[in-house]
């Protein structure tokens, strides 16, 4: 055990049921990783003096910072406090200044006696104040090198206490060090396995580190280090992503917090040129992905659901004898759709979806998974790409992936442009 | 300890960096609560070797069901299983049928070193088929008396494995008691609070429990039971479920599993009627809703994404001068908006949206969270309604509660057909 390592205690029945996502846990672990502190473990146990006090116990040999949430309120399934107080063997004491607060924040309303209950810290506590509240929280150091903090479970009242009291104590009493500073290089085109071949040799290193993660057809690369400042950690780390995205560089389509629709639109913004949609089986996803960056109205123009083949025909005039020989998901037709679409609203670019998202209106010649997207350009060119996605994913999956490939045709076609 | 106590240990250091939130553990808390399986205790832990040896050893020690999420991917830093098999002693095997399967899924496309070691088990465990993705699981019983099952830790495939094989699984080797039993009732239009006061008396109860939960602008209510079959359940909670529709039942859209989607697509479909949408601010989120249902195709025919102005005009039929006059954001043109894709696509009912959602676009007169929702029906009227929603909420709290609003507005005609 390295010095100083923290913990976090998570007390509530409803977790160990489901009944709620345990969000403080998450809140807890980037604060600690933000400010340095080492935390290897999260335990979650239920409102039950017995398991409390194991999980103590656990903790108590393994940490000396343990940090509780929930357990604080005033009903009888409330445990965290009193629990504490006894696992360390020490009475419970009224503190004055919390009694008064709690009849301060009932404003002359009669006080259920329960809420008395809160006004009670372990002789040596100092009180963690709620200012948004009745339950406030303790720290307490019950033994020399071991320091105990608790939180209600309502996380408003978690974040601003941790903000306003703990962060301000962890830092005057030492537990602050350097924090971690991470990049993020985001890919699409290439799987997790593939991407983490090509830089196996940095996945080894120790300063920075560099981790590899993936959900939904993207893939990511993680660059983290820990240094005193912005500035040091960036030439700790600069070094590696350049050699990262020497190795990479053609999949990488951004940074940190981007996104492909982020991307596109600093694109489309630069050239000045605007963007209209035609899609078929992912109904308007494209176009709630497009529209959730604010502004995006300087270059997206708009788009057509075209989901019936009417529709397609009608709206977007696509040859009704094409539809009938190639069918709707074909490279004819998401070709005839794009460069429809593009025309219909006077658009720079268009960009087309179709394909079967499933999980019915497959057959052997055009399976679920099937995805044709259609891209046309300024210039006048207009191309289809094939997509065949694993028919074991599902509906949304195809429809989501879908939609982020459309995007990224759009992303290669400015970097082409960028390199000629 | 009771005879039998599952234990969940998430594995992955992104947790406890606070990166992704813990989703996993709450799905598998529901899920045990729901067969009935006491569940005491969850950790979590990084990806490293002796620390999750350790939280091995305490689990061990206290449950007989271990169920770990996370590391089984192809990477360095994937240490679940080896570290499993290390902490039991017993040597790490290929199993054939794995491999299989991973050559089967890479279909012929070259297969990195790194997926190979997804096909090693721990001799003696039955491999957990995956079957969205290359990693598996396994089932193992290294002691008597003691089963481990492990997860990947990407959600959907965790959910899948879970359902198809370890339930069953469960069931079989009688680790399934009295189950829980919910019934869920789905609100659109009243607030949370604004519920639990209606029914404040039942939120008392022990036998079937009741209990409020809201997100997104959807209250829900919660009954639960534990029974030994559905029927049973179906009795205790029947009465109290009556009785809380007869106090709240004219907000009620549905019930479990349901959605506004779903519940609007039943509706179209019994009446034989089609759907057409105009989205501005929502940008093609209501016809991404909407499309999520398989088989949308029989009443969907699909929409317009009017960003821009010209598009209003041109493919809606918007009238400039109105556009001028009352703005994009208003009733006239929202009515407008419903009545020309209606017509535009020779649809049934036309829906539209047009607001503010912000950050930016906001002024004194028209504010972020002013949306306009049209509303034009097959006999040929067209309505509108306001909301004003406040502008603390964020961009796309609004879209989404705009979406919902307009699918639960053309609900809300189906029902007083129903009752007329």
């Amino acid at each position: 055990m390295s010095s100083k390592t923290a913990e976090v205690i998570c007390i509530g029945t409803e977790l160990l049921l489901g009944e709620i996502t345990n969000t403080n846990a998450q809140y807890l672990a980037q604060q600690l990783a933000q400010l340095g502190i080492c935390h290897y473990y999260q335990t979650v146990v239920g409102d039950n003096v017995s398991r409390i006090q194991k999980a103590l116990a656990i903790a108590v040999g393994r940490s000396n910072l343990i940090i509780t949430t929930g357990g604080l309120g005033p009903t009888a399934d409330d445990l965290t406090t009193q629990t504490i107080a006894q696992f360390f063997d020490t009475p419970l004491e009224e503190d004055p200044q919390v009694w008064a607060d709690i009849q301060a924040k009932f404003a002359g309303k009669e006080i259920p006696p329960s809420n008395r209950k809160q006004a009670l810290l372990p002789r040596g506590a100092t009180v963690l104040p709620n200012p948004t509240g009745t339950a406030p929280g303790m720290i307490w150091e019950p033994q020399p090198g071991l320091v105990i903090m608790t939180f209600p479970g309502v996380p408003s009242e978690l974040y601003r206490m941790w903000e306003e009291t703990a962060v301000p104590w962890l830092r005057e009493h030492g537990w602050v060090s350097d924090p971690l500073w991470s990049r993020v290089l985001l890919y699409w085109g290439i799987g997790e396995s593939a991407l983490a071949e090509r830089v196996a040799d940095l996945l080894q290193l120790s300063q920075p580190t560099v981790a590899p993660y993936a959900n939904y057809g993207q893939a990511r690369l993680r660059i983290t280090t820990r240094a005193k400042d912005h500035a040091t950690a960036r030439e700790i780390i600069q070094p590696i992503e350049a050699e990262i995205l020497r190795r990479t560089g053609e999949y990488c389509y951004g940074f940190d917090d981007d996104t492909l629709e982020l991307v596109v639109g600093r694109h489309l913004r630069t050239q000045g040129q605007t963007l209209a949609i035609a899609e078929s089986c992912t109904g308007g996803w494209l176009g709630e992905m497009i529209t959730s960056v604010p502004g995006c109205s300087d270059y997206f123009l708009g788009g057509v659901i075209a989901y019936s083949n009417d529709v397609k025909v009608e709206l977007l005039g696509v040859s009704p004898r094409d539809l009938a020989e190639y069918g709707a998901v074909s490279g004819v037709v998401a070709e005839q759709m794009a460069g429809g679409v593009k025309q219909k609203l006077g658009a720079d670019w268009g960009i087309s979806i179709t394909g079967i998202a499933g999980p019915g209106g497959g057959s052997e010649k055009k399976p679920v998974g099937l995805v044709y997207i259609g891209l046309a350009s300024p210039i006048g060119t207009v191309e289809s790409f094939e997509y065949r996605f694993s028919p074991s994913k599902d509906r949304n999956w195809i429809r989501r992936v879908s939609a982020c490939s459309a995007l990224n045709h759009l992303r290669e076609r400015f970097v082409m442009m960028q390199n000629t």
